[in-house]
């Protein structure tokens, strides 16, 4: 007996990344008991990102602004690129405030499973960018999965004609991570890319 | 060095019940990447709910109608009412099927703690409602806590001079529940109000 317009917005809830019909009937009664300090607001905010929000034409970030504030801004270090895989990654980078270079965002990695071919990614521009004589290191901040590794050397690969510096992250144990509790793989690894202390 | 927009849009999904900061941001992305598919759709969803999802203003479930499906269905038993704390509660018996009378939802418990009295809850409405001769039996269907077991009392205290059917839910062992990971109470309770076989 739920009225259509409740129950579509619970479907449309339930359906985002991590939710369920459970937790969509939570936020749906949340958001229509508090209206004004909840409905409206976000609606509102919704609304502004569908209307200014759009992907960089340059790293494909999504920003307000075309190019993005990253990709606009002077102090940005335009010698070095870090090569992510998605935008979520870009933020992570940006949240450490360890890097002071441009993005490229790849939207994912080579799948031979899911059908995702070199077509699929931002790999064109990549290889456009790469040949500007202001680059000198190209980092590869891809994930430690088997197809996003099978990525990086494609790319390595692609990036060759460039002849620039093309780094990778470094593998090894977690900052507070017990020896203990990791997989064998990853032991192994910092194990064998041991620094002198 | 997210835009202001995407800023708030995720501090705002992080707020809902449920959600966090990560799932904020996860949501935030999963909609601006498809805005035709996920983001236009549920704005449409929401602003339909804002404009049209009112209160009814007799039993104070969320509809599109004023007074709600259920008041205004005839072919709901209206010698039943069934008292609830939530609307959440109402879509739970919905689904069950088990209870074909009209709802009354309190909007809450008493609660000294939450400094939330009997002028905070729907029971003034409640009580004119169960005067109505056509009204046989009232449901008290609240939370097995302390405080919606204190509202329980209370209420059955104002419905006295009402005379009519007060009844409350069932107490027992779940319906796949073990006995051996129940509580003491909850055992101690279906022991003590067993039936005959």
């Amino acid at each position: 007996m739920k009225s259509p317009e409740i129950q579509r917005l619970i479907q449309q809830l339930g359906k985002l990344p991590g939710l369920g019909p459970r937790s969509g009937r939570r936020i749906a009664l949340h958001m229509l008991k508090k209206r004004q300090y909840v409905l409206e607001p976000l609606i509102r905010s919704l609304q502004d990102a569908l209307d200014k929000v759009t992907p960089c034409p340059i790293c494909f970030n999504l920003d307000t602004t075309s190019p993005c504030g990253i990709c606009q801004d002077p102090k940005r270090d335009s010698r070095q690129l870090c090569v992510v895989e998605d935008i979520t990654d870009l933020w992570a980078f940006e949240r450490t405030h360890v890097f002071k270079g441009h993005y490229h965002v790849l939207g994912g990695v080579l799948s031979a499973i899911n059908g995702i071919g070199p077509k699929n990614l931002n790999l064109d521009t990549l290889i456009e960018r790469a040949s500007n004589p202001d680059i000198q290191e190209i980092v590869l901040a891809l994930n430690a999965t088997l197809d996003s590794q099978t990525t990086s050397y494609y790319i390595t690969d692609c990036l060759k004609s460039c002849d620039k510096k093309i780094s990778r992250l470094a593998y090894g144990i977690p900052l507070g991570g017990e020896l203990d509790c990791l997989d064998d793989g990853t032991l192994a690894t910092a194990f064998s890319e041991r620094h002198a202390f």
